[in-house]
């Protein structure tokens, strides 16, 4: 089945929003071994859409379509498709009753405009958004099927794999295929060094398909598998997986599909009985606020310091004045005794801590923009690593946050060295 | 004069890469009011390529085609257009001498397979290529122009401006027309409700565009007016913008234009000489986060405590035991001394505290998933609000963690009453 993919909204040609819908959808699709023709983006324009939606329709069985739902009077997309068509519209009584409900339940005024997201064409069918108001719908027109939903990127993540594929696949029932996939997450390996490092894999020939997908700082590896049966797929799924693994540095492999570093944490913590502190400087509370990203992350976090002051590091974390001027509060001396101080005051078990340059400015020679310190104290030893990184000021934070997580993922894991 | 564009890749229709040089370009086109009709991604397919290529120039005086000039069999964007238009392809001498001596001084080896990128359609105008070796070319066809620039982003960040630009300035020129825009960032409004107060204003009527686009916490309007003259178009912006800033609620406006939240705080602090301590529950470490975003925050963020245990509400922020036990952790009580304890124990002259759940669990029928309690101490008053959020766990935090920035911007300005 040949999917087009069709981004509605003034945002997307004026290049005020970054389409990511695209670029989620398609990989989706691609995934599933369904080949995208071609995406396009135009404005809320009714002659533009009825236009792209044509050419979209001339070379593929299916068209998602996004944006272009919302109640205000430049959300047409609905109307536009109606008249494309020649359809009327008409009001789903049930899912206009269902939306006053929401509106009434978190005391919302309801405004009449809202009542434009319970209209569909006749003979569509509804598709059910769980994360917000305005519901999608699909088209049927001869062989092909046209699936509109809203361009708000957190309601299409469930509504993608909840109602749209499923759809689909009822609709163009396709021979017996099992699709697999499985995602790496990789943290410091870039996609040519892993392209080179598995150029020797013959991919194709195992039925096995490849993509990389950087989500800064991560860059995650999908294999996908394909099989008239699940086990066949999964067979070759796990015996391809094993030769990308051999021939990756393992350190740099944290997690595995829905698994998140934070998740990963909390689970060795959790299963440890562990508890934690953290003493953040240059990543000015990153790393504790993707800790308690995690449902019940007050099991093990005990508490975090963000420590910018240095009179912060002395009062809070007990490290003495003398050594911040002699070494400077980004140094190695500095992080270790931030870590262990953040221990030691918080009655944890383990102690992390930064110090470093976020920039753009604080630079200097011999500690450029980018230098971080990152210690991880357990009460016997105290471990610390330096980086140099070489982004701008938000990418630092991030990318050192990682470097952080990861350095406790390992220790947590038996992996990490002390020293 | 009206553009299309088209970016070509299989890895664009894989979802594998983000396509970000479509909004690059279309932004770029839309501030020199040149209206994009349609932006479409093909993969490198010949048919492909030449079917949206039709599309393309149907809706436009030009397209700008962007990827697939490489030197690898599977680009063939030069190929297919030639093709498309029945032109032969020529080798450009000077072009191929250029890249020769590009490789000989970075002494890389010399392969066959570059000769390619000095391939051009008969008829075509060279583009140069400042960062790299595949230069862009430009044909026309009969009152259309088709640009072809490479895919690479850091190139294409020069050739636009310098080569595409100029060249379409000189082929379509235009009677002088200005564009200015302007962006009222909201917080606590939605598209709905805005879309209502405004409904009254004839914004076609004054020559000016309106567009909503949510940035979740934040909904920005952004006001677009164009006319013959900057100071014409500065004028009926003027105007509108005061209309529209009438029907709004001043505290549900925080920001214009480029300026953030954050970097707003940053600039009252820094001109009052006033400091600042954070004490986080609910919020994780997400408010200091965003402070330190901004660079130089450590001249007014002197710490941040993120308190996640009752016991280090107590030890470190103060908070008596017999409170939390009496109140709970969640309340209005343990909010403000929290902000109280956080100013106090850091010598600051402000202390900002949240404290709250953000869920999934944690909620019962008197303090459900969502309660927030935010408090700003000054060391003469001590303000509190109460929040009832309704989102998911990470959106919890951070509508939040904006709410609590906003108070204190509020109080900044002198319009926040204290309580």
């Amino acid at each position: 089945m040949k999917v087009a993919i069709l981004t509605i909204g003034n945002e997307l040609t004026s290049g005020r929003t970054q389409d990511t819908n695209t670029s989620f959808i398609a990989r989706t699709c691609h995934l599933r071994n369904w080949p995208v023709t071609a995406t396009l983006s135009v404005g809320d324009d009714e002659e533009a859409i009825k236009r792209a939606l044509s050419y979209a329709m001339a070379g593929a069985d299916a068209v998602i379509v996004t944006g272009g739902l919302g109640p205000t009077a430049d959300d047409i997309t609905t109307a536009a498709i109606a008249r494309a068509f020649n359809l009327s519209l008409h009001t789903d009584e049930t899912v206009l009753a269902k939306m006053k409900e929401i509106f009434a339940r978190f005391h919302l005024p309801w405004t009449e405009n809202n009542a434009k997201q319970a209209l569909f064409p006749e003979g569509a069918t509804v598709i059910t958004n769980p994360t917000g108001t305005a519901p999608g719908f699909a088209l049927k027109r001869d062989s092909r099927m046209i699936v509109v939903i809203p361009g708000v990127p957190r309601e299409i993540n469930r509504m993608l794999p909840e109602g749209v594929i499923p759809l689909l696949q009822r609709t163009f029932p396709e021979k017996a295929a099992h699709v697999i996939t499985r995602t790496i997450k990789t943290f410091g390996l870039s996609e040519a060094a892993v392209d080179e490092k598995v150029a020797d894999i013959d991919f194709a020939g195992a039925g096995i398909g490849i993509g990389f997908y950087p989500n800064f700082p991560e860059n995650h590896i999908v294999l996908t598998a394909r099989d008239e049966t699940e086990s066949a797929a999964l067979e070759k799924l796990d015996r391809v997986t094993a030769e990308v693994l051999q021939r990756l540095p393992r350190h740099q492999i944290f997690a595995y599909d829905e698994d998140t570093l934070a998740g990963i944490i909390a689970r060795a913590l959790t299963e440890k009985g562990l508890t934690l502190a953290v003493a953040e400087s240059c990543t000015g509370g990153l790393i504790t606020d993707r800790i308690t990203d995690v449902p019940g992350s007050s099991i093990y976090l005990e508490r975090g310091f963000v420590t910018y002051s240095d009179r912060s590091k002395t009062e809070l974390l007990g490290v003495p004045e003398q050594i911040i001027r002699t070494h400077g509060a980004v140094s190695e001396e500095t992080a270790r005794l931030m870590a262990e101080g953040a221990r030691a005051k918080s009655g944890t078990n383990l102690g992390l801590a930064t110090t470093g340059i976020a920039g753009p400015g604080g630079g200097s020679e011999n500690k450029p923009v980018g230098t971080v310190y990152i210690a991880l104290a357990d009460g016997e030893h105290t471990m610390c690593r330096h980086y140099a990184f070489r982004w701008d000021r938000r990418r630092n934070k991030i990318i050192a946050t990682q470097a952080a997580l990861m350095m406790l993922k390992a220790y947590l894991a038996g992996e990490e060295t002390n020293g």
